[in-house]
């Protein structure tokens, strides 16, 4: 084969079989579509690739990746500035903007306590959240990190550091899904409903 | 969610969702890998990216990608140039290379008739082989067309274009693959694995 394809597409195939989701395959796939495309089409999303990292700053008081520090959010003067929301990852942090139920700050932990990955409390951005609570008038921190064991263990962690501080600690509710069939749940979501039953 | 991301992660996002086989969620999922990782491995990739069509040609002789016009495989003094072996994609031509089989010269089509996608005759490089068939001497052209109906149609269309020229047409065996199954193998197969039957 060494020379029965150009030697940047080989290359290429090599670099996009790196990336996650990415089969050799797919890298073969994706390569011959660049391929077959335009070099100026190439040539704007290796662009896009090679600059990303350029002028992507971590908010020194949310820590999501931003375009400024502070970030938009944590500068934006209507935001009630006494509520932080707790995500994992800047892309939960999207989907609760995107909800639009939302309207307060919010503190990125990038990643969730995993002893079987060596993932501990220390290697995310707790120890920044307790802080930012002493230090900052904060009423209310809602943990929304994932329904996993891992996100269960963290949010475990942060009630019991925020737990000298005297701030509300509360968590995204569990229950059934919207538009979810009762026939197709689980049983530990379905025992997570019942038990968080409201008045009607 | 304007200002929930960076702007350079929002349009990698965006870019990547182009890509074949890449949707929204997997876009989203690299674009965090990559800004994960350091700035140098993003550049890397980026630049295999941008800079793929950069020296690549097209053989003039048999229109596989090439660093080179001619290519290597059609510049090598070892190879049978009487023997030409059409195939459809360059990938193709790389499993046969990777299968040690062949040791001829090769066409690439650049895809297979399809009504229903618009691709005629003409959209590939059959006129070409046709024309490199009546110049050069050639004893047999083995067509390895994919065993679909676009292959089918295309080996058919080669071998009515190449009646007049005396050339000798053949196209690679079908029937049971290495390691298969008979009680798994589709019945079409099964038919042709039948039709095929070599004394041994």
């Amino acid at each position: 084969m060494a020379d029965a394809l150009p030697r940047a597409v080989t290359r290429l195939i090599e670099e996009l079989s790196r990336l996650p989701t990415v089969g050799p395959k797919t890298a073969q796939r994706l390569a011959f579509f660049l391929l077959r495309g335009t070099s100026g089409q190439a040539q704007t999303l290796g662009r896009a690739i090679a600059s990303l990292h350029e002028g992507i700053q971590t908010c020194g008081r949310c820590r999501n990746f931003a375009d400024s520090d502070p970030c938009a959010i944590c500068q934006d003067p209507t935001r009630n500035t006494a509520l932080i929301c707790v995500v994992e990852d800047p892309l939960d942090l999207v989907a609760i903007e995107n909800s639009g139920g939302f309207k307060g700050l919010y503190h990125v932990l990038h990643g969730a306590i995993s002893p079987l990955e060596g993932i501990g409390p220390d290697d995310l951005t707790i120890e920044l959240l307790v802080r930012r609570a002493g230090r900052e008038r904060i009423g209310e921190v809602v943990i929304a990190t994932n329904a996993t064991i891992e996100g269960d263990a963290t949010a475990m962690e942060i009630r019991q550091r925020l737990s000298d501080l005297g701030v509300r600690v509360t968590r995204l509710a569990r229950g059934l899904a919207t538009g979810g069939d009762i026939e197709y749940v689980d049983a530990a979501t379905i025992a997570q409903a019942l038990e968080g039953r409201r008045e009607l």
